[in-house]
């Protein structure tokens, strides 16, 4: 049986954790990788040293950031009283994308997942609590999975029996359910049509 | 607009320039690398140099290996007399793979492509050359591609000139085309279908 070269044997091993890359990509990746000279690969090498060691945490929103507090904490001109909820920083980047929400983040970093063993206590929930003075509304933009609902609906219990009386005050909302624009109705899924029916406006 | 931290956008563009990773697969490569612990991030990053440091190119036959000479040049039980040109290292994997082939291997590491500014002078050619004595067969396994198929013209006529004698006497195949095990004549394009009829033997 021919053997790969060790060092590329375990580079192969590293590139087919990562998420959607199969052994065959892996593969490809690295024999990519090993026609570019040392000084790119070194480069790489920096780069991803670089990630965690030149990014923090926001302490307030919890997002990736430079620095700390995050720039959106940071900007004086968002609006403190709307808070949306999303689970990744990958969200935040999608909604800050549509240019529409002026508001601030929190970021859970997953979503409740028992299958996971994901469960409230690995996630930054507790500290939506100290986050709702002054805040009138907030947007529990949570994926439409099972998780991300349950997620939703954890956190409206959560701030109704902690604190009951901020929870009469609150306005919480879900981010809207329905087709996508550009999409088919032909083509769409039975629950996405009747969320789209249910969350149907007037004209 | 919402910007990324730096280490973040710097190792989504290292991402995005390998084959195959658009940028949405960069982004998301990038923010699972970053829930992973620091450590794992600074063994990725040692795997990724030590993969030109630790591996060599084979001085007789240019494959990537460990040691030079490789273990397929370098075991005596392989046999001398049949020569296996190839493309690239993978090829070599693939063929061992089907653990039929029994010769030596030549890896080109290429194949002449002018559109790409590949010529004949930037791939592992000339040498095939000096490796022909001895040799009763040399297969040319170049892909089924313009590229490859011009590649294995260009090898023969390059024997035919500068060998003329060693050319009388050498049998050069290339390696079967046809219908892949599996397929469905019906949905074969008719350059397959063209070649399998050519190549077809008696049962």
């Amino acid at each position: 049986m021919h053997k790969l070269p060790k060092a590329v044997r375990q580079l192969i091993e590293k590139f087919e954790r990562l998420p959607g890359i199969g052994p065959k990509s892996a593969q490809r990746l690295v024999f990519y990788l090993i026609h570019n000279p040392e000084s790119e690969l070194e480069d790489f090498a920096e780069k991803l040293i670089a990630l965690k060691r030149d990014t923090v945490l926001c302490k307030i929103c919890h997002d990736v950031s430079d620095h700390d507090p995050c720039s959106v904490c940071d900007d004086p001109n968002r609006d403190e009283s709307v808070l949306c909820i999303v689970e990744q920083s990958l969200d935040v980047i999608a909604l800050e994308r549509s240019d529409i929400f002026q508001g601030k983040y929190h970021v859970l970093h997953g979503a409740i997942s028992p299958l996971n063993n994901i469960g409230p206590n690995q996630l930054h929930l507790k500290d939506i609590l100290d986050r709702l003075d002054g805040v009138d509304e907030l947007i529990l933009a949570t994926n439409p999975t099972m998780e991300g609902e349950s997620t939703a609906l954890y956190i409206k219990e959560l701030i109704a029996q902690e604190r009951p009386e901020k929870f009469e005050e609150l306005t919480i909302t879900r981010i809207g359910h329905g087709l996508p624009i550009g999409a088919d109705i032909e083509y769409a899924d039975g629950v996405t049509l009747a969320r789209a029916l249910e969350g149907r406006r007037q004209l």
